[in-house]
């Protein structure tokens, strides 16, 4: 595929298909202006390019402990450069009180940024309140979506969301190598790359024009072509169901693991809406063993240990061992479920 | 694909991949430690991540007017922040002359950045020379290879060369999304990006440890399976044939628009050891008119105007409207080449 900068047909081809995918991702978003959905290479290269753009020494940063250090190493980065971040402790359960990002406000805030789901526990915080609060003290709101954007339904303009960061890889169901950053209108951020754009090609100054301005060197096309099918994916099947069938999925292991004598299950209280990660231990178990096992016994893959987010295994408790996270996703089947629980309890037995 | 970062099978199969792609570029480039082999996604984000790592306020770079805006803008930004940048005029050939790079060295020259072939004019730039001078006055060296990788053979040691930037979607027949940026032993960068690498994950500090330093987020490890398999091809072909069957074309190229009557072609002499970029004009025509031509009317790509490099047009006396630029590759056969050279002959009569 063509990069889509030349002007001739293959790269026009190729740039017509870059202008679906924004056309795509925008209007799913609910970003009014689609030159303000950049496409990016993850959403770890989304929230460093928001927290790079958008702070200055002597501004301040509210955040929580239950960030992945796809945020938290970014924003610990600013605190170097003269950056005050307060990090606002989450609940035992994973949860993060409004509240409590309320009491940390301050003149100076210039950003609330905090992740819609954790990762590790599937927590949804209650980032419709926390948008109110940022937007009625003038902060900036940057929602790092990576375990929601394709599991809930998010529009920028109701959530008051001013920066909203996604990988396409996850619930969007492109190919890993891509990912969004969206800015609201009000939003004006320094690029973090700078390099050719293809447009005002005689200056050497980064153009200001987007997403030009946020989009230097050759796009991954063939990456946001996968990533526009996997969201054609998305809109064909329908938000709601994929939601469903996980929700389904998620519940049938909570109820497994409610079940197991030795289980230690994190996160939110059943029956809560939550995200499709789920973290537990088997009593006096290492979960890197847990891990193992699943694996090579049983060919089941989850991730253990600290999941890049040791400030929330520091929050719910399970810290430094980390967690068994297991996330069930649209393809998996409740026979999967069953067949995992069954594992489970065979190790928990022998445990 | 799963991403690499979990510990489970798929995932180590996804590492084990680009493991291999690591050491098959390590290899290639003559890269002794091949943990410094970064995976990047474009050859421009290498070179940001070089010119922002290593400078620092007071620092002094020398450069030149050939090279594109990747490097251009980067080292652009930096005289905001306080670095000198001295860009040596290029020759009206498109060459960069060694006597003018040690001219400009001066006691704080940190950093001497240039592209090894011109993406305008094909000019191979004495990169070796300039490595030795650029060594023995203690400054670390930068090379561009973004149109040479792939062509020429490129030993970071025998080049002294501290820097390499390459795009994976050129002359190492990747798919675009995909970058490297090789690090001599004696460079130590500050990262650009930081977040998640699956390493250190209970620090909220960017970890020490090479590659995952320079790695943050989840890599694009199609496009990484995808550069390991054009790498390969490369190999399989050999990269003394796959220059000598493009340079073949090149030739072919330019004897035919030395028979045209209104063509004025620019760059190196005839006979010099050169890429396969050839820039030209017709003369009374515009280059965007011909390019339009030669894509509507005869199905064929070239890019026109000022290819994202002002300054090189500027040096070789076609700014501001720039140049047709037509660029062979191994895939091209003589057919095609004449076929493009009769439409040329065709446009040129016509004009």
């Amino acid at each position: 595929m063509a990069p889509g900068r030349g002007g001739y047909q293959q790269g026009l081809d190729a740039a017509r298909i870059v202008f679906s995918a924004r056309s795509a991702l925008a209007d799913f978003f609910g970003v009014t202006d689609s030159s303000r959905l950049i496409f990016t290479h993850s959403a770890t290269e989304s929230l460093n390019i928001a927290v790079n753009g958008l702070l200055k020494p002597g501004d301040h940063v509210v955040s929580s402990t239950m960030e992945h250090n796809a945020l938290v190493r970014p924003l610990h980065l600013m605190r170097s450069r003269g950056v005050e971040v307060t990090f606002v402790g989450g609940q035992p359960d994973g949860s993060v009180r409004v509240a409590d990002i309320a009491a940390a406000l301050r003149p100076n805030t210039r950003l609330v940024a905090l992740a819609h789901c954790s990762n590790v526990t599937g927590n949804l915080q209650p980032i419709a309140e926390i948008g109110r609060i940022a937007k009625k003290s003038g902060a900036y709101f940057l929602v790092d979506a990576a375990q929601s954007a394709g599991y809930f339904p998010i529009d920028v303009r109701e959530l008051a969301i001013d920066l909203l960061a996604a990988p396409g890889h996850k619930g969007l169901f492109g190919p890993p190598g891509t990912g969004i950053l969206a800015l609201g209108p009000e939003v004006d951020l320094d690029p973090l790359l700078v390099g050719g754009t293809g447009s005002k090609a005689s200056s050497p100054e980064q153009p200001e024009e987007l997403p030009d301005r946020f989009e230097s060197g050759t796009l991954n096309t063939p990456g946001i072509a996968g990533l526009l099918a996997g969201l054609e994916f998305v809109k064909e099947v329908g938000l709601q169901q994929i939601a469903a069938k996980e929700q389904q999925l998620v519940e049938q292991v909570l109820e497994g693991l409610r079940a197991l004598p030795g289980a230690v299950v994190y996160g939110p209280a059943p029956g809560a809406e939550r995200g499709n990660a789920i973290s537990f231990n088997l009593a006096g178990q290492d979960p890197a063993s847990i891990g193992f096992l699943l694996d090579r016994t049983y060919g089941i893959s989850v991730r253990v240990g600290l999941h890049c987010a040791p400030d929330v295994h520091r929050t719910i408790g399970s810290y430094p061992a980390g967690t068994v996270r297991v996330s069930p996703g649209y393809f998996t089947s409740p026979e999967d479920i069953e067949y995992f629980l069954r594992a489970l309890n065979e190790i928990d037995e022998k445990g």
